[in-house]
């Protein structure tokens, strides 16, 4: 139907418009605004289908990846990356287009921009809750308020507010964990804002990860949630406990190349190169990349049987085989593997297939 | 001097040449034609580098890639990949234009092309030697005999030989072990080479991983090595013995983003979407990502002491610093870093910046 011959990125649009439609749902019930991650479908096709659930506001990675939104109509874009001053060109172009978000985390990146931005820029704090990898810790009143006084001493940024992510939610595997972490989350930012509310009214709480936001029933007490991963899913967010495989609205497919009857394997052209080499530990103890689902006309399906991606080679796949799909394939088949990572794996395809026929294209960074 | 803004793919070309001459002279002293895998470098600009060292015939993993090279002037070329049937007319362009050496390892993919293809097309039987990829089990000679068959009574077929990969390899640290490896594959290809040179006097034996083809001081007895990775090696190849850090001709540009003195970090601009995530696990202990080296003018250092990547997000990546560098990091610098992996980091830019001033594209798949 699909005339497949290449590795090539399947996308379930019923799947993903749900997926949407339900996050959308969620944000309305936490009285936030949604302005979804675009790093994980990078493609202004898809980023369209978030409009008719009233998305207007969108987060990107990198300034490249802004400019590559702005060009395709987006109007609200935030950078969630801390800046990248080397890059202060690209962000006045930025700047005299859209209503641009940036996040800094340090007086230095200011400073610089301050001396070569002349539009106007909105700038997120970024606070650390204790996930330490970006961001001034939220204990660090004296760092904030020093940012917020360089801020201040330049006319074209506006403070926009505190954003932080709870990058720890991807470890976890249940609801209660969730929510310990955004009790925690809420309860420093809420400090933080009540501190500052007084000069800066206006300020917003950004928050925002995929396992919190599709684990917890609602998300009382921030401004806007960022998740993004959400829109496709995959299998470490199944794995965390905050979708279902049903969920999943990606998957690669990928031609069967050989067969190795004997140990139950599978040869598929597909490889780290299509997949990425993100991998999870699977509970039953062996690590895999990715796991097949049967492909039917319009959508596919969780077969009784699992079988997993157990190695990835550049161009290469080894399918661990079910006695049934063992049986069943041949040679020149075509076979569809959920991904561990969705985001990762979109990055290195050139399009969506959508499997009503449509070729949704994928932002082509290079 | 190279106005560096966002995260670029360094190449060292003395480093580069060094290594490619080195193997050019191993090949010349086993007596062996050297085929390198081009999947590498992906580049037409890198892939002349080997022109001047006498090669002439090449390598690669993916019929499209062949098309690339083919495109670009490359007229001998083997795809060591188990062939995908499902390409069928791509095999059929190339076959007209190129001297085409494919792989297979079963009778049904054969049947397959000798009813679609009209073309001369050499053949190797791709033969699995203990690593249990892909490939015929070598004892299994009713079924290299059956393929044979089959190939015989198709008239554009021409058999060219046993093509092996130890991909057993990249577990070992010694060459000792590396010469155990080769000693066994040697014989098991030996042996296959006398009990089918009556009928095919002119069949080959193909091998070559990298780690062989560096570690061994010579490789007496195979026809030809397909090596590829040693053109740049990278982090993995130094762990496993195969060459030194100063041999690693590629490193990852990463402007700085953000400075944690508080507990040894820097987050750079530089993340999966450039790296990789390819990871190792240290002799210390810890898993990293990539390794920090000393940007000079028109190379690079090893630094005294050790500062690595010790996670990657799709963006960013978390410099794990030593004191020295800690102290004379500022944001805005440029961090270069050698990866775990130079094929999937190549893979993943789309140029190289040669230290000389040189931008040499790398193929652009999408």
């Amino acid at each position: 139907m699909l005339n497949i011959t290449i590795p090539t990125l399947l996308l379930d649009r019923k799947r993903c418009l749900r997926n949407i439609e339900k996050m959308a749902e969620k944000a309305k019930l936490s009285g936030a605004q949604l302005r979804p991650h675009l790093k994980t479908s990078q493609s202004l096709g898809v980023a369209a289908w978030f409009e008719s659930f009233g998305v207007s506001a969108v987060t990107v990675s990198s300034l490249r990846m802004a400019k590559y939104f702005a060009d395709g109509g987006w109007s609200d874009i935030t950078v969630a990356f801390p800046v990248n001053i080397l890059e202060a060109p690209l962000i006045e172009t930025l700047a005299t287009n859209v209503r641009l978000n940036i996040l800094v985390e340090s007086t230095e990146s200011l400073i610089y921009l301050g001396e070569h931005i002349h539009n106007p820029v909105n700038v997120f704090i970024k606070i650390d809750i204790g996930y330490h990898r970006t961001g001034v810790a939220y204990q660090d009143v004296t760092k904030i308020e020093a940012i917020l006084d360089t801020l201040a001493s330049y006319r074209f940024f506006q403070f926009k507010g505190f954003l932080t992510h709870a990058g720890h939610t991807y470890k976890i595997t249940s609801a209660e964990e969730a929510q310990h972490i955004y009790k925690n989350h809420l309860a420093a930012l809420t400090q933080l804002k009540n501190q500052f509310a007084k000069n800066y009214p206006d300020l917003i709480l950004s928050y925002g990860d995929t396992p919190s936001c599709s684990m917890l029933e609602k998300l009382e007490g921030v401004d806007e949630l960022r998740a993004g991963n959400f829109v496709f899913y995959d299998l470490m967010q199944y794995q965390i406990g905050a979708c279902r495989l049903e969920d999943i609205a990606v998957a690669v497919a990928c031609p069967v190349v050989a067969l190795h009857p004997e140990r139950s394997e599978i040869v598929v052209y597909g490889g780290g190169v299509h997949f990425s080499k993100d991998q999870l530990l699977h509970p039953n103890g062996h690590v895999y990349y990715g796991r097949v689902v049967t492909l039917d006309n319009d959508t596919w399906h969780i077969p009784a049987q699992e079988s997993y991606m157990k190695s990835l080679s550049q161009e290469h796949g080894i399918i661990k085989a079910s006695p049934d799909l063992m049986a069943k394939t041949k040679v020149g088949d075509i076979l569809a593997v959920l991904p561990v990572h969705s985001c990762m794996t979109a990055d290195l395809m050139p399009y969506y297939q959508t499997l009503d026929g449509e070729r949704i294209d994928i932002w082509d960074k290079k």
